[in-house]
């Protein structure tokens, strides 16, 4: 799974039907600095439904692949990246990653 | 999922038979700007095929893999990346991405 | 999918059972040039299955993933990469990519 | 499969259900240094569920994709990357690479 | 499927169950040159299982993904790379490539 962090929203009237009604959010892949203090962007942008309530700004979980459509929410649903978890702190060593 | 461009179309007569009939256009991923004020091209070039009646200059949800089968129209296809929305806007926080 | 363009072909006499007789094309994955009017090399070598009979030199679709078990011919072949169709032309606006 | 190592942990209180209760590992993938002597790290950040109980600091086999589903453990688990060994020796030629 | 050199080969004694008994050989990808007579490294490495008794020093040909699972040596395997043949000759026009 990739950590990401949500940045935004996107608007899409015209849809697939089964994806009618999904919330899509802007997430942007994140990984570790260097000193392993703190998180940095990939500068990737991906597009992913959430199935925990996760809100703009917050760091969550990111499923992709077929992977993504294995959860009861996701199952019906033409999608390749979905939120599964709200991420609250990342440990390393002794230390707390400041997110 | 990934948001990309419409730049053009494909035309490939000699298809595997599934294919026949289905318009193949090209598109480009994009991803959001440092300043995340615009979107900017990745510079890759892929091909998708369209459930949603896209068309050239437009910005789409393209979702890839297995899950590029995950539709009624795509499901029985040998495809790995989908047209699924056509996307209108993109908020980042209080302001709208220009696209 | 991907654009490709058939440079070879690999010789492997020994195989898993599945793939005696099949024919191996060596591809290299393209793009669309930045001033959109020629394909580029991304410099990647993919090796793939054919489905329609494609040869040397010639730009053709390639499908990867599990979506490469997707035609009759490749269902039961343990194959992540398979050409699907000839590119005749590429169009982006009202220009043809030079091929 | 990729060669990674465990770098920490996360902590997400609010996940999908099935998550509930699994440990989430913070791993880096590792390649091989262009001496073949060392190991070194590739930078990605990536979380993988464990199914062999590895620690921080052991370098692990990683199986991601659908495939990171094909054990008894994560079979029904949302997840495209598993643990599924800890990795005592890596030989080539007649060099074991430092761990 | 790629082509990449068997460069040595893990021990891993603590594995999830059905990989009991599994060799795991250490690979590398390669590509062809720009001037298309030899084979170069990408600096990559993956681990793959074998199905058809490949050695150290061989060029072969890999799947990945969930087709790595479609040989009926792996296809019980959580595995995303299998060596499904072993590479003797690869011709780009009337040149054989330097293996």
């Amino acid at each position: 799974m990739l950590i990401a962090k949500i940045v935004g929203s996107l608007i899409a009237t015209l849809k697939t039907e089964s994806m009618l009604g999904q919330k899509l959010l802007l997430v942007e892949p994140f990984r570790v600095s260097e000193d392993r203090a703190t998180m940095k962007t990939t500068g990737r942008s991906l597009v992913a439904v959430d199935t925990v309530g996760a809100g703009e700004g917050e760091y969550v979980l990111i499923v992709q692949g077929s992977s993504a459509r294995a959860t009861p929410e996701t199952q019906p649903l033409p999608v390749d990246a979905t939120i599964i978890g709200i991420v609250d702190a990342i440990n390393i060593g002794q230390q707390q990653v400041t997110l």
